[in-house]
């Protein structure tokens, strides 16, 4: 890997975002290199995740972060959520010294979005991150100036998707 | 998984088409599903894809067709590209008869965009696919009648692109 390590993001309303990040995580296993795949807003107790488990037994770091989203679970208050995010950030500060090649910080975006993380400090994160460590962020709600910070950005755009007509996510194709 | 295998589409300039399959691939893996990963203009004798090793690991079938591509090997003739092209689609019929849950066909649409395939061989492809298959294809190059086909697209939007800047592919990373 090269000295210099990109931030690449993955935003948009079409599938394809968490999907891209797995396939980067493996891409970067294939070469031997130190993964950690970081989530938000996922419960894994709750939804039997098919890529957590095959990422977990390829030996790669997985680490959950705020498992509930106030808009799937409305017995959750909101209040709490920009806690655990700021708290999940000082814990992201601490894998940062881990000494791994790709971090994975899967759907981070999203607590942007939802105004539980603000964009200066996720900008903060990103401008304390190791020089070599490659950084996937992805989630819908990439501003203006986290696509100028990043070196990669795709915008995952839905042309068409089976849930606009009610249908709902299959095991194995969604999670 | 439900009866009905969705036909998935990932197309557009941005990076994450090749990369959200292999995520696809591990998600369904995850679930115990019988996957086989076709790749199209590949040729790992060349270059250590380090996905391919990964998915061959988890004991994903993974089968590669035309591994040169005119376009970045100008000895290759194009002539002889277009028979290979047929030929894997025969291939990729027999496939069909395995029972496999999901079949994803990586670039299979480059050899659309590029004349080597027919817009009507693809469609017809898919018109012969098992019922229960979920197919993914991705590349650029879809056609609207494709996307007519297709339950779930999305389009890849290329925002910002290393590649853009003269940086070239780093391994673990683009392969």
């Amino acid at each position: 890997m090269e000295k210099k390590g990109f931030v690449q993001v993955y935003t948009g309303d079409g599938k394809g975002k968490t999907t891209a990040s797995i396939g980067q995580a493996i891409r970067a296993k294939g070469h031997k290199l130190k993964v950690c795949f970081v989530y938000f807003f996922k419960n894994p107790k709750a939804v039997p995740y098919g890529e957590l488990k095959v990422l977990k037994g390829l030996g790669i770091e997985t680490v959950g972060f705020v498992p509930h989203h106030p808009h799937f679970n409305k017995n959750i208050p909101a209040e709490g959520i920009r806690e655990e995010c700021l708290e999940a950030l000082e814990a992201i500060k601490e894998i940062f010294k881990k000494g791994y090649d790709m971090l994975i910080l899967d759907e981070i975006l999203i607590a942007l979005r939802d105004g539980f993380l603000k964009e200066g400090e996720i900008l903060e994160l990103l401008a304390t991150k190791p020089e070599s460590l490659e950084i996937v962020l992805t989630g819908r709600g990439a501003t203006r100036k986290i696509i100028e910070k990043a070196d990669l950005v795709t915008e995952m755009k839905k042309i068409k998707h089976p849930f606009s007509r009610g249908i709902k996510g299959k095991e194995g194709i969604e999670y």
